[in-house]
């Protein structure tokens, strides 16, 4: 018997390498747990006698690759790295893997096609819009395709996001309630829907409850935000709402640079809790998206996509997270 | 004809969608410059005849895939969402793209035969370690590894990092000269080779030119950096070097919790660049690390083991990046 004419199974490497077939398969497995030595010796074996599990030669013949695409604008903004973690321990409870594409410059289309290339088993768009032509297309090729942390109108793609309109809603009346009534917007890019409807819900809140909202342009950057509110701080507002974490910052160290003390004189609430929110610099008073759950429903999707189930769209909601930043 | 008996090309793909062959290509290819109502035709005509452009059966010809598996711990730590928006475009420039596997826990053993099984052309293991028994085997099967940021004594392993004793060396002779004595060092996680060498580096120098060095143990986190810095303020150093920049913003959030003003009673000075060290509220001057240079040299390394190369260790040094936390 040689190798030219058997097949090596993982029976052969468990034998060469003197463990049980299943400690061959779970060395090959993600996250299976198995000794690092036995790891050693499973793979060593695996290379002397020419075997490989079989993934690629499986692709072909099921169309499953088990890889999600990950395409992925922004990833310096520190939502997102906790986005990626998250998916990259939902989707190994499936046996999948990621395929990152990031897209600095937000231009999905452009990628689509070396996404599509390596047969991904789905697409998550995180923090960018694809074309709703191109969404049907890959649709029909049975790549379905969720789109994390924004909505849209095409019926052919999932959405997962949180509820932002609820969480402007919120933010108006948990500020109003402590007696604020001159509010500021900070706003996010204005094209993206998370920012869309933050501000209408703030706004509409704010409005039926009373009190008078300004916006500014903050565009999801900390430069932009803290130049907008320096800004608007020559006629100061109650109480600030920055759509993201980052222009929350911005706005504490831009009130701070302007004389004010936050919270006595500034109330600040933002979207989103990275890791600085917390820093003892911001103690910033923030809404939590529920990204565990965000992502664990986003896998979901993919997965009843491939089912043949039709598109659904999840809104979770954000908590009140209270720190120091806002007199509530 | 028929489609059974005729395999299907990109020039049938071509006629179909009315486009040339070459917008075919392009419309497969990444990055490439396509209009996205072309691309759009070229993608439902390639799935009306059944045209799949065959990276998959390439694959299993050539054994190369087009993945590189990029293994990241710490991807909240914000030096690696830029460490990755960097590979992607580097290897999207060699037509690769990332299968990213974080490890949180930074027990790389564990992951290596799921990166393993996606038959990638090669691994960068970031940020975190991988045993030099398994480093040995990737290498045999042609899977060749470069640690990025990271050194190590295997033989078989190619490495890419900033010089970071060179760095510790130059922090300590820029404090030094500007008059401090009392220096104090936030130190990472004790078992990475960058915290070892930046510490070296900074002791060593300061030893040299007769100043003193006292160490606290912040672990690369803000919360540890934190509590460490604010029990060291009790005899309060003249001068911080902080072992990355969330520690450095820790350090300086310690200082003014306990009353001192930076940088005129205490400059600091920090590692790595992320986003909020420009930030107003930190202004932290720092050693910045080449990540472009750092990240076109791993992709440079994984090619050239391909090519049969044996390994190379590339150090690139820092520069100093002045702002406004340190009086120098």
């Amino acid at each position: 018997m040689t190798r030219a004419n058997h097949r090596v199974t993982s029976l052969d490497v468990a034998r060469a390498a003197g463990v049980s077939q299943s400690a061959v398969s779970r060395s090959f497995t993600a996250g299976a747990s198995v000794a690092p030595e036995t790891r050693t010796r499973v793979l060593a074996a695996a290379s002397a006698l020419g075997y490989r599990p079989n993934i690629l030669a499986r692709s072909l013949v099921s169309r499953t690759s088990g890889l999600v695409g990950i395409v992925m604008g922004h990833l310096t903004n520190p939502f997102y790295p906790a986005v990626l973690e998250a998916f990259g321990a939902a989707l190994r409870r499936v046996d999948k893997r990621m395929l990152l594409i990031p897209v600095p410059d937000g231009d999905v289309d452009q990628v689509i096609g070396e996404v599509l290339q390596h047969q991904v088993d789905g697409i998550v768009v995180a923090s960018a819009t694809l074309s709703s032509a191109l969404a049907e297309e890959c649709a029909r090729q049975g790549r379905p395709v969720v789109l994390f942390n924004r909505t849209t109108t095409a019926p052919t793609v999932a959405t997962v996001s949180c509820d932002n309109d609820g969480a402007g809603r919120l933010v108006a009346r948990t500020l109003v309630a402590a007696g604020h009534r001159r509010l500021l917007y900070v706003a996010g890019t204005p094209d993206s829907s998370t920012n869309v409807e933050r501000e209408r819900g703030f706004r509409a809140e704010a409005a039926a409850l009373g009190a008078a909202v300004r916006v500014v342009a903050g565009l999801y950057r900390y430069d932009t935000a803290f130049a907008a509110v320096t800004a608007a701080l020559t006629q100061p507002p109650d109480a600030v709402f920055a759509a993201n974490d980052v222009m929350g910052c911005a706005t504490i160290d831009a009130a701070r640079r302007h004389g004010l003390a936050v919270p006595e004189d500034l109330s600040v609430i933002a979207m989103d809790d990275g890791p600085m929110a917390a820093w003892a610099g911001y103690d910033l008073t923030v809404i939590r998206q529920p990204v565990t759950d965000m992502v664990a429903a986003a896998v979901d999707l993919l997965l009843a996509a491939g089912r043949g189930e039709a598109p659904a769209h999840i809104r979770l909601p954000g908590t009140l997270t209270e720190r120091g930043s806002a007199r509530l």
